[in-house]
């Protein structure tokens, strides 16, 4: 049985949702709801020490890590391939999803801390912020917690954040130049590993990404999106736009 | 054919250079002075837009970042292979050298040019330190230069990278209680990719890491160490130890 923990299909939650619904594989769906801190409560902690989703469980093992699970699923359930035959477009899968991973979610992913999780902190009362920090398993998301229920990040770090954003959408555009898809000839997991953070540019950055700005990152968005399965993945539970209407916007 | 442009054995290059060696597999090697800053050549960067170390080419096909380049080695060349059958322990062997790469060799790294790189960097005259910090390509390392050229890292920055190493060997430590291997039950990518890493600990922090703080890291080391691959890797050239002995250490 496969079980999969998430929460709204955008981010590294997404990652998965994405990759399941592509290879058509049934899954028990556990929403963790994050404005509710439940991925910090002491049941979830329990599956994930890190407090962090998505978290695969297939047959009781435990499997953590967005990019990993999707290398995971692939290789158990291969009907449906994601990865590339040829090595050197699986190699350059790999490194389009560490890029991701280390350089294009963290720097995309203080401007989403900055719109959104800010206003969540601002709500909480003095007490419960407490409490809430106090249960965060990792030191550095307890910090973040902190920067954002606190002062913010400075202009400085948002405005790097930014730089790192468009140097990300940037290389995204020099790759398409050269082949349909990130990895070369065939829709791999380096596509569905990158396109919710290519989502949210194109909703929080129209002056990075437009169809005038990176014209070939646009219509790859389009051809992404114009997958069922990346629909069916998009379709999963998701209350921040009802979050984001009760702040007025 | 194979070729591999590295630097010392240590750090990056050490874990393809590592790799290479436990596969048996015969390769051209190109060795990049660092201190002489050959990663910043129009030549090198030709290769590696990025300017860093270490990359593969095989036959025209050019690889980079270090734990791609050794799953790609794993998959082209699986005579001797050095990643689990058993797809929870791939996936384990990922999640570690993941963490590697995102968390403990950055902290260490910090650490590294605090005390190796910033001597390289007083010594250049302020021209010099100009035109090399003029050809660094990535944004992210001309400014880490700057920063050891300058003021230097801050002692906060210093700490939190020490406690983040500390960390780091806590998880290997909790990992080797349970498996003879970090992946489980075979050695594997994971213990090649952490190794550089860990023995870098040993000689940096004997406050973190000794026989009777994490004994089972510490005689892990031994393990890997004992393996006639380990010891042919480290034999490659190191100008390092002659430069700090020219620092008077």
């Amino acid at each position: 049985m496969l079980e999969l923990y998430h929460a709204e299909p955008a981010a590294n939650s997404m990652k998965c949702l994405h990759c399941l619904k592509e290879k058509g594989l049934d899954f028990v769906s556990h929403y963790v709801d994050l404005l509710r801190f439940e991925q910090h409560s002491p049941e979830f902690v329990r599956i994930n020490p890190n407090g962090q989703v998505p978290v695969l469980i297939h047959d009781g093992a435990i499997i953590t890590e967005s990019t990993v699970i999707n290398e995971y699923l692939d290789e158990v359930f291969p009907a449906v391939s994601l990865r590339p035959e040829n090595p050197v477009e699986r190699a350059r899968m790999r490194i389009f999803s560490k890029f991701v991973d280390e350089y294009f979610c963290p720097a995309l992913s203080m401007w989403g801390w900055h719109i959104l999780v800010r206003r969540v902190a601002e709500r909480l009362a003095g007490n419960e912020l407490e409490e809430i920090l106090g249960r965060i398993p990792l030191k550095e998301q307890r910090d973040k917690w902190a920067t954002v229920a606190g002062e913010s990040f400075t202009p400085a770090q948002l405005e790097d954040s930014k730089r790192k954003v468009s140097v990300s959408i940037d290389r995204l555009e020099t790759i398409l130049e050269q082949s349909p898809w990130i990895a070369g000839s065939v829709y791999s997991l380096a596509d569905i590993n990158a396109y919710p953070m290519v989502s949210g540019v194109r909703r929080i950055f129209p002056d990075i990404l437009s169809e005038h700005l990176a014209p070939r990152a646009w219509t790859w968005l389009t051809r992404v999106e114009a997958r069922p399965a990346t629909q069916a993945a998009l379709a999963m539970p998701n209350k921040v736009p009802e979050l984001l209407r009760t702040f007025g916007d």
